[in-house]
This record gives structure tokens, C-alpha cells and sequence, in this order.
């Protein structure tokens, strides 16, 4: 029997794509090539004391090298932790120490924000453009490729599909970063398990053997929504972006024919910003994935207009991947509800079950109406937190998780995430969807982004606080009173057309020059929420 | 975390088609329904004492009764033996034993087949169109699922996903059937590897949410190439043809708007004649996923001028799925390249390596000429025949299964399978594959069907003999040495356009008025040679 260790994705790459091209700033390499590459890194790690269990924690951007550390620390059994480069420092450090760090891979770019770090690790390789170390006497990783023998190292035999292949901390608004241990076989089936949905049903951001691949999600976050597996896997066209601005990225897209990408909301909509600004009109052909927060449908036309076709994952690094949006049974592709539908309307990925449930746990119906929280449960699911039986409590019960976000069950078995359950609002006993009233006031001209946050209320609870960064930057008092009026106008013809409860609409509107962001680029509501208390207790 | 047990599929299914249809013979039911009889079976079958481990014997044609049968079993850890209805009394008799069977359900419509048989159970159930049984005091299925409550049995949640699933036994052509145990991830993981595969490539049985299926093969065949799991996975329509002949296929195809069916070329080949006969012009939209034995070119070219679509699967009971045949990158579909790709070129499942070895187990190159055995690793591969260490030895070995067929590598990274080792002829060392000589020979238009099997040469060890079965039947001794002439000359034309090596030339032919087939509908090259050995022995 052949394990599901993550490895063995790289005898699949040699043999559908044993030439095709991995692409990072100047460099090309073939399948073959980065497999050689892989051996003779494992093979120098090997010598260097790396072990079964050793953990390696790597930062750096979407490269070759970081394929390159994930396949031969696989080989060996090690255990990667692919750190969250964006983290506050102290967050950093407190993850390296829970997650067991022995030896750093850090990438040249990133030596000034790890200054403090580098002297607690005496086991370090930097990664780097160019050939010289940026520090005499400490190794690069092109070193260490160029060390070792291009031989498949024994321990590689010996790996089990349950033995552990990564570990993440997700970046929660709130406490301290959670650890998630990965094993191979989780993450493993979770790649492929991305893949094969986009390739079964109909969804926008259909993948296969034939496109070319340019992961823009970080390879940290989740090894990049599993690309740094099912794209070896295939064997296909491999763009790796590293730190490229959207207008390289564009640059990039054309150039090198990309017809895929994974990013969240907020990257596309830069993306899409270059593209006006570098005059390119149609993206005909390009597909992306995209989630992490739901996709106002101001994006989706935008994206629409440029032919770019599109769908939403829902997941996260505490359940890793569960339902992807598809064209439903009985809806006409290409139709406008079709576009309609794949930003809203997901299905579980193979053997992922989804079900929705009020605070008691109880089923919620699926009538297209009823929110309720979503369950999921899957073959990848991990058992609980990493080390951390307390944060684990609740959230992981029964092998079903809890996730924390609310949702809609259509009677077609689609789904639609709603909001998050900590960013609801919650009025008079009711839940108001604020990503739903964010992604319905995104559609105005006048919003370049919006957050609707919860204000506590002596009658209702909560009630909804919309604050809106208004396209063009902050304007007078005047024009606030203007624009204010004019949304609660929109506000209440979307109520009259059906798509919002009138109980919905926001009591207050507050006017920013710009929404504050978390590690991971989505709108940070608990800064919002902290910043608006402090300003309300100080007027 | 959700194990990968088979009866988990069916929550798939009523979330993705909960009301989609499954058709059997005037009967449909929903998925929703179909749920419901599981549910009521499997209660029903638990106060009979069906318990963990138990092993039930089915007989059975393609039915929803089958279907129910599978989950039912699956939800109380029951181990399904999927009984072969075509093998000979005595090696029925002797798998039923082997497996340890302590159930029987039997289709009425074998009823005398297992007039023998049925003395030696007590525990039996009919399995009926109708309502009586045909033996009183003897239950039906559909009394028990009459009886049983429509409630999850709690058996359900403990099923593992490595506890035994079925047990089925292969129709070797020699010996006594060897069993293989299917775990339930093993079975799960390959039924959803066919789909995926179909999804993923360029295949011409690409297979979707939207298509409606008629498996053709068997169920006891590895549970219908598994599409007793993966179509109910989809919540697809479901067209079961019990017995239908290849009129009543046809018809069903064209009233049902199936699709998509699986079938081996003799199948296909009667279909297709059904077709001529009812002046049925085009089948275009119909899919065939095709296999167990290779695709004549003639063949292939009837389903390409009717319009239907079709891709060649490779595997096998002893090692499950393996390949399907792909339109390979770089050949532009719809091609004459890529239809003949379809017949020949495959591409490993997910996670499955394939490669070729010489008789001592050194690779084979891939140049797309030297012929090797082919060798499979893949997750689901069995650790050996059940309870048969002896028959195991050197079939499965250190995680191979090496799989007794010979094949050529393309440098493309496609698989062709040219024969059965035992079946080739080795000629002065030289393997000489029958199955590409028979593959030429059956283009020719005076040849209905035809076997190419070793004859004993004294200089050469052996050389080929071919045995042909003329279209219109048997003619006289004159007719038969024109149509021999015929043969040599064409074969000596196809060995000028360099398809053939010319010593592949056989030495003989021989024409019969029909050839023996196998139990599972191939040609039985055993009792030929035995034939012909001992014809040559009488004269």
C-alpha cells in the first residue's frame, strides 16, 4: 500500500510533468530539476542532525525554495512550521517556542524584522537571492543543495501518513495564536481534495492538468490553500509570485500565461485596481479562488466585467478546506445566477459534511433563510489545538468543529456563509449578518470598504454600526451627512427589493480614512471595536 | 475527524441530489427514499443477528436492492461477499466457503443455479421483483425493509475505516478463485479515484454532478468499478439495468437520458450492434469508461462514428483502479491522434506510481518501445490475497503489486497495456504481444473476433497462433485459405507502415466457428490452448 505521505505528490509531478516549468524572478526550473534539488537538501539536512520529529520553522515568500524545504522536510520526517511572517513580533517568538523550533529557514528580505529572533537559534539557514550568506558563517540554503547527494534519503520509506507534516498558528483577533498540527495524510487529501472539486463540479475557478498556477495565498496559510501540493502533483506550470506588487503580478499573469490564482478578496481587488491603472482591459481566461472573507458583490461584477471567473472557498487553518462555491444543479452557466451563485452558494468538498446548528447544538433547517451556525466535519480534520486542550474545548466535540461562522442552508444543499458568529450582531434575540449588510453596501459607488461592527444597546442588545471608508478619502461634515443619507436611501430600496430585514439596517454610520487590517489582510473588527469604544467613551 | 467508511457516502448523496432518481426496471425511487431502506434494512438485519464482522453473500443482478445491500452492510461493519453469479457450481460453492459466508441474498432469477447451494444455508433472504417469496417461510428484502425502523443503527459511528468492507474473488483463468478483502478506505479511496481521474483529465468518459449513469459492469465486480459508491457520492441519477439485454440498454439509454455507463468491449461491441439493428444513427453525449481487456482499433472506430465518447481503464480485483486512459498534453482533442490516445495512453490514478520492470524487477525504460511488466503502488492496494500467503508470494511485494500484464511507458509518461504475461508469447527471447496482434487483426473486415495464443516451437520456444472466428460464420476449406492469404497480406501491409515488427507475424491460423469465453466475458485463452493442444495431439 502506498502511504498518503506528502512526498510521494513529487512522483506524480515527475511522471504527468517531468519538464514542466517552475518559475521564480529570473529562474526556471523543471519538475525534474527541483527534484534533484529536493534530494540533495534533504540529503544535507540529513547530515546536519535533521531527524524524524525535528521541527524546522521556515519564513519566506511564495519561492522555489520554500517547495523545495516543504518536500524534503517531508522526506525526512521533520516537521515544518511554516510561520506566519505577518505576526506582531512578540506573537512570532511565543509560536517558534510552543511550536518546538530547532532550526530557522528565513529569507534574506525578512532580516531586519527578524533581528531579535536570530540569536535564540543556533541552527540557521537564510534564503536568498543571490549566492553570498548576508552573515559569513551561516549556511544559505543554495549551500545546502549544493552539498548534498541527489539520492532518495532512507528515512523517506519509512514516513506514515499519520505522523505529523506541518505546524500553523492561526492568527485569531483575539489571544494568543492557536497551534494546528497537520498530518500527512490530512493535508494530503485536503490538497487533492481542493483540486477535485474544482475539477467535478461546475464551479469559476475550475482547475486541471492543463493551466498555469501562480499561488498569491502565502504558502504559510495552509501551504497555500494546498497548491505547494496539488500543483506538484499535477505537474503543471508553476508561477511562484514571491513579494511581487499587484502590477508585477498583472505583469506576470500576461507574461507568463498564468490561468489561476488563489488570493483573498482584498488582493483581487488590488489586482483588479492594476489592471485599470496599467491599462489592461480583459483578464479572459484567468479563474481564481478566492475566500477568507466573504466577496462583496461589487468585487464579483468588477472581476465579471474582465472575464475573470471566480469561486469562494470556505475554510480556515483550524478545519482546513470544507465547501467551495459552484453553479447549482438546474442553474444555467454563465447566467446571472449563476455569477450570482458562485459567490454565494458552496458545496462540500468529498466526504466533508456540513450541517448548521443553533447555540444548543440543535439543527437549523435548511430553507434558505434560517441562520444558524455551520458544523463541519471531514476526513482531515485535526483532533483538536495544537498542545492546548483548553482552547480546544468546545470548538472540537465529537469529531464534528465548530466553526464559529454563521450560515444559510439553501433546500439545494448549497450553503452560504454568512458571518462570522463573534461578528454578528445580535438584536433582540435575532442574528443581523453583518457580512451580508458589508457586502450589500460595497455595491454603492461612493464605499471603497466597509465594516459592520456590533454597539451594545440597552434595548436590543447590540445594533449595527456601519463604519464606511468612502472611495476618494475622508470629505467635510457636510458631504458625511450627504453620503450617510444616501446610503440609508440604498439601505432602504435593497429592503424594499427583499434582499435585507429592515431591522437589519445599521442605527449609525461612522466615516474612516481607512479600515484597520489583521495579519492575515481582513478587516480587523476587534481594532474597530476597541478604537470606536475609546472614541465614544472620550466624546 | 470523519472516517472514510463507505456508508458515509450516502450523506453525500441526499445533501448534493437528495431527490434525484434511482431507475429499476418500472421502480423509482429518490435518494431520499433509497436512505430510508437502508436505514429500515439495516435495523432489520441487525435483530436478525447480523452483527460486526458478519459475512453476507449477495447474488444479485444490478439493482437497488444491491445498492441498499451495500450500506446496509457497511453501517453495521457486516462484510459484503459480492458473489460472482457466472462462475462454474463447484468455485461458487467454493468461495461462498472460503469467505465464510453465514448470509445468502439471491436474486429469484438464480434461483436453479443455486438449487445445489441452497440446502447448505439457513440463514437466506430472496431477493424479489414481486411481493411473495418463491419460498414460504423463507423472507424477502423487501419484507425485511418492511420491518426495520427508519433510525441510523448505532453500529454506524463505530465502523473504522480499515475494518473489512467486502471480499470478492478473482476469475483467474487457472486455479482455484483467489479472494481479496477491500477495506472500507481502500474501496472508498478507489471509487472516488475513478471519478476524480474523470474529472481531472482529459478523458472521453469525463464524468460530472450532471451526467446519469448505467454501470454495466457487474456490482460483484468490484462493486460496479465502483460506481455503487461514487455515483450515490454524486446524487447523480442512477439507471440500474438488472439483466437488460443490449436492446433494453439501448433502450434505456435513449428514454432514461443516460450518459454515462461503464462496460468491457464485448459489451460494447453488442451495443453497438443492438444499435444497428434498431437503425439508432448517432449515441453522441454517451460516455463509456471501458476495460478488462484491451480495445480492438475496430471497435473503437464504431463508437467514434456513432459519436460516442469512451476511455480505457486499467486494473483489476487484485489491485483495484490503477489507470485511465487520457488525451495527453500537447495532442489537440477530438484529434485522430487523441481518439487513438483514448484506446492506448494512460495516466496512473491520484496517488498511484506505476512502472515497468523486467523479470528480474529492474526498470524498464520509457521510450515507448520496450515492453516491461507492469508494476502498481497505490493507497488502496490489498496486502495480499485473502488468507492465501502462498498464492500472495511474489504477486505482492515490499508495498508492489506486480500485476502479471505487460505494458509499454511512453516518454509522455502514458501507460500502454499490450498483455497478460501469461498470455504473450515469448519467441527467441522475445515477448511477442498478442493483445496488439489481435488489436491489428480485428480491423481487418472478414474477422469477427480472434485470439492469438502460444504454440510450442522447438527453434523458437514459442510463436504465435492466431484463432479466428470469420464474420458470417464458418465457410469451406476454400474460402478459409483465401480469407488466410488475406490475413498474411494485410498483416505484412501493417508490418511496412511499421505498427508491427515482423517477426510478431503468427506462424498459424486457425478458424473456429466461435471462441470460449471466460465467466467474465473474455476470451478464455486456457481452455483454447487446451482446445488446441488437444486437437493437435488427435490428428
Amino acid at each position: 500500500m502506498r502511504e498518503l505521505v506528502v512526498h510521494e505528490v513529487l512522483q506524480n509531478g515527475l511522471h504527468h510533468g517531468p519538464r514542466a516549468e517552475i518559475v521564480y524572478g529570473g529562474r526556471r526550473l523543471t519538475y525534474e530539476e527541483l527534484y534533484g534539488r529536493v534530494l540533495r537538501l534533504a540529503q544535507s539536512l540529513k547530515k546536519q542532525g535533521v531527524d524524524r520529529g525535528t521541527v524546522l520553522g521556515v519564513m519566506d515568500v511564495n519561492s522555489h525554495r520554500y517547495l523545495e524545504l516543504h518536500y524534503a522536510s517531508s522526506m525526512l520526517g521533520a516537521v515544518l512550521h511554516t510561520v506566519n511572517f505577518r505576526l506582531p513580533p512578540g506573537d512570532l517568538l511565543y509560536c517558534l517556542r510552543h511550536a518546538g523550533v530547532e532550526w530557522m529557514f528565513v529569507w534574506e528580505g525578512f532580516r531586519e524584522s527578524v533581528s531579535r529572533v536570530r540569536p535564540l537559534f543556533r541552527n540557521w539557514v537564510w534564503l536568498t537571492e543571490g549566492d553570498g550568506s548576508p552573515e559569513p558563517g551561516t549556511p544559505t540554503h543554495e549551500e545546502l543543495v549544493s552539498e548534498g547527494r541527489a539520492e532518495v534519503p532512507e528515512e523517506a520509506a519509512r514516513v506514515r501518513e499519520t505522523d505529523p507534516y506541518s505546524i500553523f498558528y492561526t492568527t485569531g483577533t483575539t489571544g494568543r495564536p492557536k497551534g494546528v498540527l497537520y498530518r500527512h495524510r490530512d493535508m494530503l487529501l485536503a490538497s487533492l481534495g481542493i483540486l477535485h472539486h474544482l475539477a467535478l463540479h461546475p464551479t469559476g475557478a475550475a482547475a486541471g492538468s492543463r493551466d498555469v498556477y501562480m499561488p498569491c495565498i502565502p504558502f504559510f496559510h495552509i501551504h497555500g490553500w494546498g497548491t505547494a501540493l496539488f500543483v506538484p502533483y499535477l505537474g503543471a506550470k508553476l508561477v511562484l509570485p514571491g513579494r511581487a506588487t499587484p502590477a508585477e503580478q498583472l505583469r506576470l499573469i500576461l507574461e507568463e500565461g498564468v490561468t489561476w490564482s488563489n488570493m483573498v478578496p482584498t488582493q483581487l481587488q488590488l489586482l483588479l485596481d492594476a489592471a485599470d491603472q496599467a491599462g489592461v482591459g480583459e483578464l479572459k481566461g484567468y479563474k481564481v479562488l478566492t475566500g477568507g472573507s466573504p466577496v462583496p458583490s461589487g468585487l464579483a461584477r468588477r472581476a465579471r466585467e474582465r472575464g475573470i471567473a471566480y469561486s469562494v472557498i470556505y475554510g480556515g487553518s483550524d478545519q482546513l478546506a470544507a465547501a467551495i462555491s459552484v453553479v447549482p444543479r438546474g442553474v444555467a452557466p454563465g447566467s446571472d445566477e449563476a455569477w450570482e451563485a458562485l459567490r454565494t452558494k458552496m458545496l462540500p468538498l468529498a466526504m466533508v459534511e456540513v450541517r448548521l446548528a443553533d447555540e444548543e447544538g440543535n439543527p437549523v433547517p435548511a430553507d434558505g433563510k434560517s441562520i444558524g451556525e455551520v458544523w463541519v466535519r471531514s476526513p482531515w480534520l485535526p483532533d483538536g489545538y495544537y498542545q492546548d486542550p483548553e482552547g480546544s474545548r468546545g470548538v472540537y466535540l465529537d469529531g464534528w468543529f465548530r466553526s464559529g461562522d454563521l450560515g444559510v442552508m439553501h433546500p439545494d444543499g448549497t450553503l452560504y456563509v454568512v458571518d462570522r458568529r463573534k461578528d454578528a450582531v445580535k438584536s433582540g434575540g435575532e442574528w443581523i449578518p453583518t457580512g451580508v449588510l458589508e457586502a450589500v453596501l460595497s455595491e454603492h459607488p461612493a464605499v471603497a470598504a466597509v465594516a459592520v461592527i456590533a454597539r451594545p444597546d440597552e434595548r436590543w442588545g447590540e445594533r449595527p454600526l456601519a463604519v464606511v471608508q468612502p472611495r476618494g478619502g475622508l470629505a467635510g461634515d457636510e458631504a458625511r451627512a450627504r453620503l450617510e443619507a444616501s446610503l440609508r436611501a440604498y439601505l432602504a430600496a435593497v429592503v424594499e427589493e427583499g434582499r435585507l430585514a429592515r431591522f437589519w439596517i445599521p442605527d449609525g454610520f461612522v466615516f474612516v480614512a481607512e479600515l484597520p487590517l489583521t495579519s492575515a489582510g481582513k478587516i480587523n473588527k476587534v481594532a474597530l471595536r476597541q478604537e470606536l469604544a475609546a472614541r465614544e467613551v472620550g466624546t
